[in-house]
């Protein structure tokens, strides 16, 4: 239904191709990556599956990140759901909607930021499509081994604790820098800009038997919220200004807000969230001190979260 | 960075989620899939994986097709390329971007959509992701079991015919009937609004022991040529006029272009294109006699692709 561009999707993917790390950096290499209609990988055990979008105006913006960054954040994000299951990247697969506009050199900058991501996680590029969009856009997939039992949402048991394994809020107050222009808070920026999902903490928290996890995408009420809906239990914020991280601490008092509502109603963190009986806790604390209590599970009494600090609320994409 | 919209992500992906096919429909049910961070699937000895792109006024519109043809097409688009993986559909996950101004009720029409191909074709809903856009987008992920070797485009040996699997061009014939709402062709816009993956036909040619397949979605000369280009050999055409489905060259009639032409120049027929030696093609009409011979591999002399028709083109989407 497009007209014929010699110079575009076939030029694009293979643009794309060339950013695939060599063999013997990646976990588990794909037998047939990209270029046939499909690609074959190698045998899994446990196939975790998930996908991510990054869209222009709404995930990102141009003035805000650029194009490598942009690259970087997206497998970042995606990757993330991988550690908040318990599971080693394998292969990712990129969509990129591409205005017509735009020159290839962005395309080969995106894919620049993918390369050095895909890297660093040892993940392989199992392929992907380009296709004219009118807003710059990417889709990911990504495919992970699972080590060891799936953690889920559902697994919180009352009596556990709520935890968190970094500060809460960053990103969203280095979003609001990034709006007002200011640039004395670059541990904020680099929040937002620059996420890294918490493969590190995962495995702590794998090998202190966690069995409920989630990744914080839609701020610490957004996600407690899907968390307590899954297992039915009611859980019990108790925030403390204390817990700021000082940037943050910093940044709000500039802008008047209050730290504890900050906390709460961030998103993008890609924290793991997690419960956990207190001596689990303290094991993990002392190989992954980063980890902060954030709250309780209780039993079931009406709603879902209690302790709300006054006028938080979560951010959400449509 | 978007605006909190309570009935917004969460209750669309419920909404897809609930169009799931039941557990007995399936091949192999996911065992825990969208809802967490991730999905987890049975385990895969061949991991095939594809991925897809349809968006408005690139890859369909409005105007032509129903929001569950849209979607039942864009099912049937992705699994082809497992179909030319000889591989059989296991999970399906898809990213919807939706225009703030759509009604909700398109989004579950287009769900209805999909989930009548995934019921058809036996495959799970893994998950999905639904996000704010400028543009009505449906980005899919497929994965399946791969069924013995997989063939793949590079494997064109010289002396095999070069085959597809059904008429050529009809998809074309049936946009271009749209284009200029032509009502007297329905098997033509048949073929353009609801293609189907040619799975029927892959299992006859994984049996025969083909091993270079692909689907045509850039037409016969676009494809055709990436398979030379991947075989490093000339594939030599010979398309003949009654080689042409009665209602293309009907309408080639009308439009007054030359049904070679059009075969040549086709796209989205998702039909097969593959190489066998001359005996095997035998055994393979024998029980699927909608397969043609449309030309022969011959050592590279020069360029990939001899014997086109004047004027053909191939369309490719960018």
């Amino acid at each position: 239904m497009a007209n014929k561009k010699e110079s575009g999707e076939f030029s694009l993917i293979e643009t794309l191709v060339a950013r695939r790390p060599p063999k013997d950096a990646l976990y588990r290499p794909c037998l047939m990556a990209a270029g046939d209609d499909a690609a074959l990988l190698a045998s899994l055990s446990r196939p975790v599956i998930t996908t991510d979008t990054q869209r222009e105006g709404v995930h990102f913006r141009h003035e805000w990140q650029t194009p490598s960054e942009i690259g970087e954040k997206a497998v970042a994000v995606t990757l993330s759901d991988l550690a908040a299951s318990f599971a080693s990247p394998v292969a990712l697969f990129v969509n990129l909607g591409m205005p017509a506009h735009l020159p290839d050199v962005m395309a080969e900058e995106i894919y620049d930021g993918l390369g050095v991501a895909l890297q660093r996680y040892r993940c392989d590029l199992g392929g992907g499509n380009t296709s004219q969009s009118s807003q710059l856009s990417l889709d990911l997939f990504a495919i992970g081994e699972g080590q060891g039992a799936m953690p889920m949402r559902s697994g919180a048991e009352v009596g556990d604790l709520l935890c968190v394994t970094g500060p809460l809020g960053m990103a969203r107050g280095g979003l609001q820098c990034l709006e007002a222009g200011e640039t004395r808070f670059p541990d904020l920026v680099r929040a937002f800009k620059a996420p890294r999902p918490r493969f590190d903490a995962a495995d702590v928290l794998r090998e202190a038997g966690v069995r409920c996890v989630m990744d914080i995408s839609d701020g610490l009420i957004g996600d407690a919220r899907h968390m307590a809906k899954a297992s039915g239990v009611t859980l019990s914020l108790d925030l403390k200004e204390e817990m700021a991280h000082e940037a943050l601490t910093a940044w709000c008092e500039v802008i008047g807000e209050s730290p504890l509502s900050a906390m709460a109603s961030g998103g993008e963190e890609y924290e793991l969230l997690f419960t956990c009986s207190p001596p689990v806790l303290s094991a993990i604390e002392a190989v992954c001190p980063s980890v902060i209590s954030v709250g309780r599970v209780t039993a079931y009494s009406g709603s879902y979260l209690v302790g709300l600090p006054c006028d938080a609320s979560s951010f959400e994409h449509r």
